[in-house]
């Protein structure tokens, strides 16, 4: 964790993953701190976000973003220091969040893509968790497309998860019935606890959909989907009519490298969203919302305020750690929001 | 075709179909015509509009609507003349369309589900097609789910069928590139020749997965869906971002007694969704758009006058051959709406 001055260690792809990545996919590779010209900041990395989008970004599969090079730096949300300054909206110690930075010590940026923070507000790390692209995609996912109404039911998987953990608590202020699943026993007591669901499930239970429609006795509303897989297909049977899914990921097929083994539901899906007159949208937070953003930040800074919603955070330590971490994420082993820590707050 | 004056033909659900419906599905039963009270309308059946979700209504699974009992009339749309009426919004020799008398000879009414037809206006069995149920269904979901921009690519499946031929129309009148999907190379024909489709492709071609990619240089912004299967995994990957999927029907499917063999395409294609960002919105129209009514006689009402839809109505003889004609529908034998005759205009 400890970061040169002059040095800077870069985390790239080294290879396209079929399944899940692992170590063997990535390489650390260390350059010389770039200068800056005029117009430019340098910045040093404190935190890294790890999120399941990046198993995306390291196939050359048809996405809505382009892939990362084979040897170039991995992609992701930073928070930051500025170390030199000849940009003149920021100076030499400013936090900000970043997305040209990635998995690396040091970036050089002109401004794009960078928003200033104030640590006297919230914890920086935050900005990548609840009130920064997790808590922005819970907020108008759930808000936007589910249209939750006091007395619904509401189900959200991966429900300890940044962007579930925030949709839950949501729909309690909403006044929902709220049905957490999660992949732990452990991280159902935590929903149910901390996060305030009023039932918890692990969808690994063998009974789970039983499970499941024992705990929606007036059927399913909303769906927030973020998972896919056997949650979806526990679902579908029991949404309600005018159901409303806000799809944002499908993370339970992230590592797949092929379809799964039939019978072929899809068929089966459809006549269910056509039958119960169901809605299905998927959505990319920045893409879709990001002219909303002010409305996102001021209610969710509030609510995280008045202390409504809590937040979950796991810090892992050490850049060279990311590609671990990143691997236990896809497979369900973070609790709460995932963040690297490559430096610390202060250079010594 | 001839029909009684003191007979009343009923043709009657024998047997719950797995799999194809057949003649040994039905039983045609003879009983006397009702006689009627104060306040009732005696109707004499001249068209029945058979559909698709008639398949639905044979079985007893989960939807949108209670089942046919077994013994029980068949239910579905007709045209109807007054034969006598103690109900004073009614008189002897009107023109009705109903949706309570069902695949018979007479019924009895109360005034509910009736909705008088002017014959000077239009051809009465235009009402079970482009101006009433099937009509109103490509309108809404073409209209309000859709939401079609002058330019953009529409992608309609079962192309010549009431529904399609009308979707396609309107398609074309909101300045779309529309791509018809259909059965048979005749269908095709006449969805580019009578219809206006740009291209129509038939969905039984070897390569119609390849045919259709290059048919939609410029991919898919809208899909309405009425079919599922084949159609519906061609489709997917060529969608645009913002896609809009208004789902009314997944015909290719009601006749399966099990879900078809794998891979399991279900995650596949919600990822697919998600990527592009697209809406899949199901439908069932008096259901979810009877308010809007009005909205859709009028404009479908003077686009039909105007020449600018045209309608294709296959029309069969006789009640006895219903069920021979509802199977050749569910498996894309018809030709635009279908319709039987079930007695003239006018009783000799």
């Amino acid at each position: 964790m400890t970061q040169s001055r002059t040095e800077n260690r870069q985390m790239t792809l080294a290879a396209r993953p079929v399944g899940t990545p692992g170590a063997e996919h990535f390489a650390l590779k260390t350059t010389p701190v770039s200068s800056i010209v005029e117009g430019q900041l340098l910045l040093r990395t404190v935190y890294l976000s790890l999120d399941p989008y990046m198993r995306g970004r390291m196939s050359d599969a048809d996405s809505y973003a382009d892939p990362v090079a084979i040897g170039g730096v991995m992609v992701g949300g930073t928070i930051n220091r500025v170390v030199a300054s000849r940009h003149p909206d920021y100076r030499e110690g400013d936090w900000v969040l970043s997305y040209g930075v990635g998995w690396q010590d040091y970036g050089v940026s002109d401004g794009s893509f960078l928003f200033k923070l104030d640590p006297a507000q919230a914890p920086v790390s935050h900005a990548l968790g609840v009130l920064g692209m997790p808590g922005f995609t819970a907020f108008m996912g759930l808000m936007d497309i589910g249209q939750p109404k006091a007395g619904e039911t509401l189900v959200v998987a991966a429900a300890t998860g940044p962007v579930g953990a925030t949709v839950a608590q949501i729909g309690k202020i909403m006044g929902c019935r709220v049905v957490a699943i999660a992949g732990s026993d452990e991280k159902c007591r935590v929903a149910r606890e901390e996060l305030g669901a009023d039932v918890a499930l692990n969808h690994k239970a063998s009974d789970f959909e039983q499970q499941l429609a024992a705990a929606c006795p007036n059927g399913i509303d909303i769906y927030f989907e973020n998972v896919g897989g056997r949650v979806l297909k526990a679902v579908l049977p029991l949404l309600n009519a005018k159901a409303r899914i806000p799809l944002c990921g499908t993370v339970s097929n992230y590592n797949a490298s092929a379809l799964p083994q039939g019978p072929d539901h899809l068929d089966w899906a459809w006549s269910t969203i056509l039958t119960k007159r169901a809605t299905v949208k998927g959505f990319i937070i920045f893409d879709d919302y990001g002219h909303r953003y002010g409305e996102f930040a001021k209610q969710m800074g509030q609510w995280v305020s008045e202390g409504k919603i809590h937040y979950l955070e796991q810090i892992v330590d050490g850049l060279e750690n990311a590609p671990e971490a990143l691997k236990g994420l896809l497979e369900g082993k973070n609790f709460g929001k995932l963040v690297i820590r490559v430096g610390e707050d202060e250079l010594a």
